[in-house]
């Protein structure tokens, strides 16, 4: 057994995996109790070191695994994904952006990857997504075309809202959601611009039905997915038993 | 026939349960007349008498079941459910805690427990939580992380939305049921830091896609369920029909 | 054949039906007119008499299937629909009440007992109410206790909200649609109570479940009717062949 | 082979159709550049010529194809829409109208006709429509009678929101879709007309059942489609394979 085999068994060791799995519940605690500004002004030092203990923890379970997999770690997806949360965790250790700092709570995000049944919730939520490909390329589409259309027709009067393409989308994308479209943005467009609902009822119709679709095709495709699963196995048994019966009763209908 | 078998026989008595589905509908319109100022400045006394009486009789009928089933009585959970009830009414009683008097309307909740057709469709509901306890589990992961990023990110500039983990996540609750999320807090927050949108247009999705999914799993659960239930059996009998005869044939052919 | 008898045919002839479905949508649309301040004073007498004539037709219409069924005309729910419907507009012919004049436009609803189609799809709709009575009747409760506790809560603090049942119910029935549930009530509702989120959370979660459970049992009813009406069929006439083939064979054998 | 067949023979091949994919895309960048000033200010000449070469290329396209296929040209739905569109963006390029302009953009929609996946998404989704036009006929009729009465009712005290029957129409289906249908549009109602609510609840209840059964129609119409296509052709075959042996054993028996 080489050092390899040997880092491979002990990084997969049940003990192990319910240890890491410990300190990733107890780095995300120790990151939540950093938002508090009475605990870091009391403890603040300790904190610190505690987080850093954590991501030292981290690291050295990726270099092991690296080291045991070799090549064959990037192949698993969710080896990947370990890979990129902690490497961004170590960039904010080395520079002081806020916005990276406040990133180091994803690594709580590997509890996905250690936990079993958690793995296989994403995963099937992942697994919808590629049927639905088609569907968000049309949604792709009709939302482009409505922030080029929004800012030609709106931008120069609101300016705030439909200026440019992007906040054409942002706009467009909170009227999807129908979050104060009326009152709130298609009424004020429309004291300007008094045909404007011509052009936002129609997108909400259009977009709220694509939405729907998803949802129905979402629907549908986990029906025969359990359907499948269960359904024709027992189904399959008896149909092969029933063949099976009526060959063997001809045969003797026949040898006679 | 034992004191104990007879208070048993008396509780479960057609007469005796109706009896008490009145007292509490009769319950429930006294503590609703509890709330208009006017029906209490003319009869409050009268009020809280009849209310004191009905509390009563439901103490009396808790008791006669704690002495007829003995121990068994906490093995159904409606019981519990039951005296839980009861329990918090008798606090205030005592006590003049406004809130606990308010919680005395929950009462009202023991029609679940007395009617079996609202009892079935609470345990229906009941029914479908565990299946979604690992999809519940991954939203309050999104949760934490979410509210641990916001509170670093926002907490300074917003300390009334984001100032700590409680505060957002009930900011980011509000976000997730779409409510005034872009014109009330996502665009108010985009004035300070104009990248905001790409910490909750993400969310908003990912939190959706997640309760799409937790209803999807609901909708794919019922139809099998129903599809047993009814399908199955008259399937089954056929199955069973069409395998003896096959079988009868089988043998009168290998007879001969 | 008795005039009885003439009547009811003639009131069945299709060219009838199609002149009162016109005269519903001539009706509908000289209503429509009504709103138009231009139009009134222009031909304000003309509609008013337009409108009456329309009238005048529906009255003889009932009339004579009143006298052509007799008894019978109030066995049919969509008859009573007809009938209570021309009642109401009665009414406000003599009076002015600017409501009961609102109400005549319910005329229009006489298209869905005219039309077929439209019939079956309301039929429709109503047959799916009946399997969610127990849930409506959850709501019913969750509704009433939520009313009660608001109202002794908050009341005193917010009265144009919750100072009294009618005005919690209709509170809560916007917060379950989750329209500006946060912004616009529980917030302000925080800043005097600030546990008020422990109230108004779960109120929301509870109602949302059982809304979804209701849109679920719908699909699941649907989709086994559905799935009856097409497959039984086959399969049964399949079963049925195949089974009675086994007979056969089974007799042919036991015969020799 | 006549000229015809030459130009059908070239505008369906493969090189060329991606080459007018690409057209396409290329053309929506450039339209999408046209809403930024800067890019205008700098180079706005170019853009204009390489908009109207686009133009020109699918004016040239369609030219081909018409010439190619005579009048069965316009039995293909697709090529009438493409005909359309094109049609569309040569009126701006005469007129200067801001509106005309902002529709060229449409021309990204041809991605529909040009790419088949997209295309087999966007008629699955139309396909859905007939059967929901029963459902749609009765949300209009609920429509047209809300704004009758929400005018004649609301209309004199509120004309900003139910002025006219337009404007009537356009707040109901705010109303429908949620969005401040409350603090925004009832309650302020409600001040002038307390019994306001006895008019909107109902509406939002009766319209969102029905945009409830119009889901629920087009999830069961996409389930039994996906169950026919996979399901039924195994099953069938098992079927007859069964019918066929039992009456080859029947036979078998009957012969001796």
């Amino acid at each position: 057994m080489t050092l390899r085999d040997r880092a491979g068994a002990f990084i997969d060791r049940p003990l192990v995996r319910n240890f890491i799995l410990g300190v990733i519940l107890f780095n995300a605690a120790i990151l939540g109790l950093e938002t508090s500004d009475m605990a870091m002004a009391r403890a603040g030092g300790l904190i610190t070191l505690l987080d850093s203990i954590c991501l030292a923890i981290f690291v050295i379970e990726i270099a092991i695994k690296l080291f045991a997999r070799g090549g064959g770690f990037f192949h698993d997806g969710w080896n990947i994904f370990d890979f990129v949360i902690v490497a961004i965790s170590l960039i904010p250790a080395a520079q002081g952006l806020s916005v990276l700092r406040a990133l180091r709570i994803l690594r709580l995000l590997r509890v996905l990857s250690v936990t079993p049944s958690l793995r296989r919730v994403v995963e099937g939520l992942m697994s919808a997504l590629p049927g639905m490909a088609s569907v968000f390329l049309l949604m792709g589409i009709i939302f482009y075309i409505g922030s080029v259309m929004a800012t030609k027709l709106f931008g120069d009067s609101f300016p705030e809202w439909f200026g440019t393409l992007g906040r054409s989308a942002y706009s467009l994308f909170q009227i999807m959601t129908l979050e104060s479209w009326s009152m709130g943005i298609v009424r004020p467009v429309m004291e300007v611009y008094p045909q404007a609902w011509a052009f936002f009822v129609p997108f909400i119709l259009v977009t709220t039905f694509a939405v729907v679709n998803l949802v129905v095709g979402l629907i549908v495709n986990s029906m025969q997915d359990a359907h499948h699963e269960e359904e024709t196995e027992k189904t399959g048994n008896y149909r092969d038993d029933v063949t099976a019966r009526l060959d063997r009763i001809e045969k003797l209908l026949e040898k006679r």
